[in-house]
């Protein structure tokens, strides 16, 4: 297996992130990216205690990292403007691929560096800027490449987000936006987020990617939460709307609309359940019709993924002898692990049990008695008194997660059990944490 | 520019969708893809009266496609396992690249074909089989490749989600079923998608690219939702819980939970809330947490979305000539376009408006005429004596889609109007249709 070699600059919380996984994950990555990603060098202002580089050559100087002749793929993840672009444009010139999760540096001077990057004939991807770890930007620049894309739509900062959810509880803006603060969701100043302009930021390069058009941050508008107020977030709700500050950009023959702002979104619409500080990113294409992309938007590791994948795809087109840039399942054939399916019996689920017992005492007591002897907790218990029917009542029962083995004994008890009739209802359930 | 040409097996519902919006996107497709990607061959057991092929070359025998030479890439969508898997055996024999649809022959004949290809140098690819039209092959395989993928819950049979979704409001399984097949949604024997087969398919797929693993469609547990009752799902609602028809699959260190049936969920997730024949697909990584896929899983044209995709991904890897893959913006830099972004006053938009009006009569009237000669439609308006207060009364207004322009010149007469007070607040709305 060829080696890819990596430099990373800035260690900040990306950056750690962005260690942390790729040197848990190295193994696994090698076998999704045919080849070993080392980490050969890192660069930051400042060192961490809380991780061991072990003998990875570490410097102050951000710059060490792009003229070293070794390192194949630069990690940009110092953010900022002017730094980084002199850092980007320097790799691109040492013949690197570049890969950065700073969406200001991209919106701003992406023009320029493209431009640099595609003279030079190297990579420079930036999936980690816009949403996190969501790969939105692979979703459209590629899993949607066969449509016009007409419109985007996207909750792309987390904070802004997190602000409006907590906002439906009545309270005000100013209020929340200091819980946000001391939570470490929002900054000191938090201009960025609750203005939109870090919004406004990932809109430009959506839209870039999504209509084919050059970047042009500084036309989009930007309108920010500050004079949203808990009353007009219910009146919206009365209306069957929730609001929502989201980035718009539309495609219309005379232009193209780009704008971050406060808006109405149909409450039944599945952007508006996306709370707190999650993102969300809509697609509409002329083929696919509309497409949803959720989760994390920021965080050490959520971002990370999203710096290590592009990191992976520039590694599976540097490594790759064939044309086989990506493996058919993922995975270079040798990786694939023979792990065997399990049996039923040895899942592990909740349980929605329905019961039709006898309407008379005690059956609850011997319900709980059989279910406790299997090992098996009980979350729910429902049975109501009106539901009797020919003098059978049904009792509803959620547990907690166990072994499907320990329920389907307990089921061959109960419905062993006189003071029960009929087969036992038994529907899993998951709680997805 | 180069061509990359193209032959489609299969003109039935899906074929006849990739053929249109080949057809149709065609220069659009070519600026993503960096090539022409051509269409020079049709094989079909039928030919179609609505679809015009203009001077293709067409044929009633499928393997004329993978014998003729001048085709680059074989499109398989004529479905079924046995014709299917010679004909991609074949194809993958002549040294061409594959595009199949058919999750079905995947599921069952993956690793044939895909350790066939492997030794042929040439790359199958499989997403439109998976959730139609959203990209989470792609994800999982690409975006999400840094990752120890640790389980992946799909709604992935819009069949099966369209019944349960209906079934909320308390109809029988059997009815819902029967207005599912008049609607087109389930088929006359609806075996597949209604026990769970069909989604077993795409489950094992996906199981095996999230965790590295051969595919092991045999082992696959399936259970439908025949069995499921309005009264189950009442009772399972009021626990905080909506049932769905989920393929789980779940790494555990013994082995992979790899199983269909139908699952209380928290009615509090994202994934509770995917309604209709509409999929999803919920992954949850070690680094990332959770992220979700949402879209349409079916259609003619969402499906060949996914297909035309795969397409553009194998023109990419034939026609590149630098190391290049996917250009920067998703669009080579000739094919972008200087589209000017619009002033907000040229944006479109609904309009939430909240004046505060003076409580006496009349004013409502001249609120309203107002909105009028801007040619401002009003969807709803809302005013509550209760919230008279000092003499002022605030009036809630939803508007339909305007200019921009009309609602600010509407505004400044609102606000300049003797019967109102003070600024009107102005929050955009959208509807996303």
């Amino acid at each position: 297996m060829k080696d890819v070699n990596v430099g990373i600059c800035g260690l900040g919380t990306v950056g750690g992130g962005t260690f942390n996984v790729l040197t848990r994950n190295a193994a696994l990555i090698a076998g999704r990216a045919g080849c070993n990603i080392r980490i050969t060098r890192v660069a930051s202002r400042r060192n961490r205690d809380d991780i061991d580089l072990g003998n990875i050559a570490f410097s102050t100087e951000i710059f060490d990292v792009v003229n070293d002749p070794a390192v194949d793929v630069v990690v940009e993840l110092i953010g900022g403007y002017e730094t980084a672009r002199e850092l980007v444009l320097a790799a691109v010139r040492n013949g690197k691929h570049v890969v950065t999760a700073n969406k200001a540096l991209i919106a701003v001077h992406g023009n320029e560096i493209f431009a640099a990057a595609e003279k030079a004939g190297v990579v420079v991807a930036y999936e980690a800027g816009i949403a996190g770890g969501i790969p939105v930007m692979k979703a459209i620049r590629e899993g949607l490449a066969a449509n016009r894309i007409d419109w985007i739509a996207g909750i792309i900062n987390g904070t802004g987000n997190y602000i409006l959810t907590e906002m439906r509880a009545g309270r005000e803006f100013t209020e929340v936006l200091k819980e946000a603060q001391d939570l470490g969701y929002a900054e000191a100043d938090p201009t960025f987020d609750v203005e939109g302009i870090d919004a406004a930021h990932k809109l430009t390069i959506l839209a870039s990617a999504g209509f084919g058009v050059p970047l042009q941050f500084d036309k989009a508008y930007t309108e920010g939460i500050a004079s949203i107020t808990p009353y007009d977030i219910a009146h919206a709700e009365q209306l069957g709307y929730r609001i929502k500050h989201l980035g718009i950009a539309r495609r219309r023959d005379e232009g193209i609309e780009l704008r971050v702002h406060p808006t109405l979104v149909p409450k039944s619409h599945l952007i508006a359940q996306v709370d707190g500080v999650l993102n969300a990113v809509l697609v509409d294409g002329d083929a696919v019709g509309q497409t949803m992309y959720y989760g994390p938007g920021a965080g050490d590791e959520a971002t990370a993924s999203a710096v290590i994948a592009d990191i992976i795809d520039v590694a599976r087109i540097v490594a790759s002898e064939s044309k086989l840039r990506v493996p058919y399942l993922g995975f270079v054939p040798d990786a694939l692990e023979n792990l065997d399916v399990l049996s039923m019996e040895d899942i592990q689920s909740a349980y929605y049990l329905r019961i039709t017992a006898l309407d008379r005492p005690g059956v609850l007591a011997k319900i709980a008695s059989i279910l406790s002897e299997h090992g098996i907790n009980i979350e729910s218990i429902m049975q109501k008194e009106s539901e009797v029917k020919d003098g059978r009542i049904p009792v509803i029962i959620l547990t907690h997660t166990v072994q499907e083995r320990q329920i389907n004994r307990a089921i061959e008890e109960l419905e062993f059990l006189s003071d029960t009739d009929g087969p036992v209802v038994r529907i899993r359930a998951e709680n997805f944490n």
